[in-house]
């Protein structure tokens, strides 16, 4: 067994060791009591709405998803008349979004059954109720990322991976698009149907029939509680299982680039790096605990770091094993993990309340409600900033690390050849840093929908205050967690969409040698460095490239739009039945008799699934037309490339107003509520509301599909690259 | 005297006969009646109170501009060590931004005397009160077109464009970038004052005293008056201004690429092109009127479909005259003129109630504030769709239209060289075609604040109501107007800046060969072929220039940002006020005493001009300081295109978003004000009041400040170019 088979076992085994801790995690949350009959009645329906959606849901992505298959079967096989390649791509895009969607069920499967069981630990311990809500969140993580990697690894090996590095990883990239076409439809259904059921039950509950949040008499109860599971957990599931896996695939064809130097060393580095992470957030997740009155966010963050310092660690070693110890690849690792710190950091100032932003936003409610709107816009606008400043800076260090990793390795090496693409490299490395924390990240944002629902579940069983303070406290954090998910994610995106899309251009480069029978050749000859040169050279200042990146911004405006405007539809259906259900039954307000829940969730179940697709299908179809029309004029590959590269720029920062926006007007309603400005009821609370309503479609619908897009346009023209020729 | 010699002389005398027909317009109008004396002590308040801002105003602004001058002839005398250069760029800039505020202030001396004059022509007849405030209007519109002509053919002529001419349009890029300047703090101080007043004005006097719109009781009436002149009166002025300038420049740089074929023709091609357009306006302008039942909207129409026809056959004699009759030059014409057109129907369909968009905005309000936004925010990003395709499609068409055009001037004379840069002129006559019409646009949206003011003093002079129904119908068309302006600057500003930046790289080309001692060198050369290229690469795959362009995006959101924020705080010190004078002085509210009007039209203006600063300095140093950061790295030059191409890009979407978003709340209220969904004083008027409010400073602030920010990064980096290399 060579060195190499060796590490690609190591990869495999650490996957499935890593699957099994999930089933350990799994099997203690399960153990754990279920609670009083009252909790367990609501939990059971909220488990029943869950499972119906996800059912549902991904019966429609099945059959979208086959259609798609086929049709890129018929590309490869008809475009491209390379069977073999045809049958291997057809099939990996299967095969990831199979694995995409099961993961996303196993996470959710242990989620709706983790709620109750943190709600009945919290009448125990703060500690007993944390660390279910956060195990019970990392079997999702750890699941997903590890299925991702599994995947990826055994494909590898299977297409011969081991005997042909440097064609292998381009098969791939069927799997890297199933993964993003599943989580986009489970994003964005699921946001949908959460912020519809949430949008709905509040505007119906809260203000027009005048009863609190999680009151049971509200029929849309149920469904908001749901909604926190398939919206949050299925959904950033599958946005983070295809974050890992596109970036791996990515960071694997850029690792070709070092192939005289590193061998098939380097095309497994990004698999290695992943595996380590992996092992980094195992530990991490285990030693989160708390005191009775102590504060959850502290334990949480004690994790996350351990878990960023044991990943350094193995990126380190990961260094030494497969990059000739060359520490500059190791410093443009660093860079990505340190990214992930500041986004974190940059999030929590942006959406908590202790901050300036936040406060600003709630001091203008005692105006009313256009107010609020006004200043939190001109505060969700003002977010972009940093995170710009820190993705760009990131990627041009990065950048030159590589630059300088590779320097090193041609003075050693001068027979290798120079390195063309190790800038590119450096950045990919810095992705997979960013990453490498993913999972232990994955299982704090799941740890949201769990804390959510036990609050709820508290709330509807008429637990004793001194229990509903401590779920409010563990609903708070997961509320904060969430954003910070939302802030990993899209920085993440930005760095991983970077690295796609040179992946493209790589890919884009390949299939002209191919075309000109070139394949083989070291960069040295002087043909394939013009086409390289070619391939790489997306120029904006060209027509049709400047017009393709307008149209790339303006999908960005369109998908967020179809997503907003889908909450608001969806939510109108919610609350047409609430009142249907409110005059066909005088007893539900009186407390005397029970609302129809089933119902409801029924109704939002279809609406959201009906009104994901047009969103879904946009972002597939447009990078192939814009191909095929500039293809036309001769800049079918360019014009793609400005399209995907323009439109994950704003894409980036659009998700981040979006997503940060909304946290503000959340966080600054609930400034509020702490009796701030006059409190609960007041007319600056009523203003707060108009905001966190606002706020609703935008963070958890709008601004997290939009991380998908970003990757699903990268790896859409990954696959279809051959189209635009 | 040459040909070209007469031409230019045309040119010039055709700009002042414009200036003498606008002087012969206003004394037109200042010959009517000022009607009452209540009127004229309204009129006469609101006079003052804008007298009083734009001194103010300007008085910043100089010290500003007088600064930026000496800063630019250092540049020039420092880096480029060229003292002949330095006096040449800094005195244009220093005469550009005379003009343009000259011109600014020349337009709203009259608007300010046409509003009352309007209202005492609505006594007599509707006819009457059209003229008066449409040739009010265009006294604004004919002047800036005319004096920006007239400006710039001087300039040609004195700094020896007759000559010289393949170098002198590269020196008048500081009159570009002096009018963009004034633009920009004139649309960003008047924008941030008549948001704040009026916002300010309808929070407090509205919804908190519960008193109607214009009410003589509220303190901040006559402030909310004088805002309509100097935000979209003065404001846009500039911004139109600095549109037709930096487009001549531009067009004029690019002409230097047609000079083996068509020699100072080409140059000159772009003035003429505008004198007659200013021809055809002069003309539209005129026939305008209306019977007493007539509908205003159809006559404003009819002249401008006259405008845009005499316009085109303006066209075809310019090209007839000084492109060798070459009918592809005049078909990319065409294409510009088609473009305005388009625009005008699109912004209609988004932002009148008698279509879907704001019909559905308005349905929303039944639920509240909430949905009113969440819908209408949705429909704002939906707008993005149509301007998108329409801008790409004109920017291809006319892009191959110049190719073709050029290739059978190659044809035709081998001798000239093949034209290189065929197609961007191509893209330069039809912006050359959009702005064709600017005058009389121009004219209809002066139209609106003079009609919007003779609404407002009909109704404080306490006029029957047949009289008020007269001005509240020419109003509406006012609102129309002001919608259907700014949808037209944002499309002339995509295509000019589109024009500006390739003006940008052909002096980045020139400065290369400059260095290299290339310069009158032709094409063939390879040496300079090489460069042209180079220059004319933007590569958005190179880390550099993707991180630029993420910054570009970036400076879109924190600009519009900055701005709406500078509402939000301005209109807090008009409500601040309004309260205390309410408190202080109790006989207000009875009405047995006067407010202090002046007090709160001294303190908007005040806080309007403090909050103009740091959004007006950033577009200004932004590209600065990119270009020298990335000239470190060897990429100044690229990172600077890639940085304003991707921010012209975002900064066109976001502003229609922004423009048409705002436009469609407003009306979304008027349609609930014409007795829709319970009508006036329901709660779905409540609802939709929030939205109108919200939108203040999208579409009067923000957005419009957008399309002058665009062109305004075109021209600073056209002038300290050498600074980046």
């Amino acid at each position: 067994m060579t060195q190499e088979a060796q590490i690609l076992t190591f990869i495999i085994v650490v996957s499935i060791i890593s699957l099994g801790y999930a089933g350990w995690l799994a099997s203690w949350v399960l153990k754990k009591d279920m609670g009083t009959p009252k909790m367990q009645e609501i939990s059971n329906a909220i488990k029943e709405g869950a499972v119906a959606f996800l059912n549902r849901q991904y019966k429609t992505i099945i059959s979208l998803a086959l259609l798609t298959a086929v049709i890129i079967f018929g590309i490869y096989y008809g475009v491209q008349n390379n069977a073999s390649l045809a049958w291997k791509t057809g099939i990996a895009f299967i095969f990831g979004s199979f694995s995409s969607a099961l993961a996303g069920y196993v996470g959710m499967h242990i989620a709706i059954r983790s709620n109750v069981r943190t709600a009945a630990a919290s009448t125990r311990s703060l500690d007993e109720a944390l660390k279910v809500s956060l195990r019970g969140g990392a079997v999702s993580g750890v699941t997903i990322v590890a299925m991702s990697l599994l995947g990826i690894s055994i494909l590898f090996l299977l297409y011969g991976g081991l005997s042909n590095p440097e064609h292998v990883p381009y098969m791939l990239v069927g799997y890297g698009f199933g993964a993003s076409f599943v989580a986009l439809f489970a994003q964005l259904g699921g946001g949908i149907y959460t912020k519809a059921a949430d949008v709905g039950a509040d505007l119906v509950g809260k203000v027009e029939a005048g009863i609190p949040e999680d009151d049971p008499r509200n029929p849309a109860v149920i469904a908001d509680l749901v909604g926190d599971n398939v919206g949050d957990c299925a959904g950033r599931g599958a946005d983070l299982f295809e974050s890992t896996a596109a970036e791996n695939i990515g960071a694997m064809i850029l690792g070709i680039a070092l192939y005289q130097h590193f061998g098939l060393k380097g095309i497994l580095f990004p698999l290695l790096a992943r595996a380590f992470g992996l092992i980094a957030a195992m530990f991490g997740i285990l030693i989160v605990k708390t005191k009775e009155d102590g504060e959850p966010m502290q334990a949480l963050n004690k994790g996350y770091y351990l878990t960023s310092i044991l990943a350094a660690v193995g990126f380190w070693v990961a260094t030494d094993l497969l990059l000739n110890n060359n520490m500059w690849f190791f410093y443009a690792g660093l860079v990505g993990i340190v990214t992930s710190i500041l986004f974190v950091f940059i999030t929590q100032y942006y959406t908590e309340y202790r901050y300036r932003p936040v406060k600003e936003i709630a001091e203008s409610a005692k105006t009313g409600p256009a107010t609020v709107i006004i200043t939190g816009f001109a505060v969700a606008l003002e977010n972009t900033v940093l995170p710009a400043i820190v993705i760009g800076i990131a990627l041009i260090m990065s950048y030159y690390f590589g630059l300088k990793g590779s320097a090193i390795e041609f003075a050693n090496n001068p027979a290798g050849g120079a390195i063309t693409g190790g800038g590119f490299f450096g950045t990919a490395i810095a992705t997979m840093g960013m990453l490498s924390t993913s999972a232990y990240v994955l299982a704090m944002d799941t740890f949201g929908p769990i804390t959510d629902n036990a609050g709820g579940i508290i709330e509807m069983s008429d637990q004793p205050e001194a229990i509903r303070k401590k779920t409010d406290k563990l609903d708070a954090v997961g509320n904060t967690t969430k954003a910070l998910t939302k802030g990993y994610a899209v920085g993440s995106a930005a760095l991983a969409a970077f690295l796609l899309f040179n992946a493209y251009l790589d890919d884009v480069g390949e299939l002209m040698m191919k075309a000109k029978n070139l394949i083989g050749q070291p960069m040295s000859n002087p043909l394939v460095q013009k086409i390289y040169e070619t391939a790489h050279t997306i120029n904006l200042a060209d027509v049709h490239v400047f017009v393709a990146g307008l149209l790339g911004a303006m999908l960005v405006f369109i998908f967020a739009s179809l997503a907003i405007a889908a909450v608001g539809k969806a939510a109108y259906s919610v609350i047409s039945d609430v009142r249907a259900q409110f005059k066909e039954n005088p007893g539900i307000m009186k407390g005397t008799s029970k609302p129809d829940y089933g119902r409801t969730v029924d109704i939002v179940t279809k609406t959201a699934l009906k009104k994901m697709v047009l969103p879904g299908i946009l972002p597939i179809l447009s990078p192939i037309i814009i191909g095929l029309i500039f293809r036309e004029f001769g800049f079918g590959a360019q014009a793609v490339a400005g399209f995907i590269m323009v439109a994950t720029i704003v894409g980036v920062l659009f998700a981040i107003v979006l997503n940060n926006g909304g946290g503000a007007w959340d966080n600054a309603k609930k400034y509020v509520e702490t009796g701030a400005l006059g409190g609960k009821g007041s007319d600056a609370h009523k203003a707060a509301v108009v905001g966190d309503t606002v706020g609703d479609p935008f963070k958890d619908t709008a601004g997290p599909s939009l991380h998908v897009l970003i990757k699903l346009l990268a790896t859409v023209t990954l696959v279809m690259a051959p189209l635009f020729l």
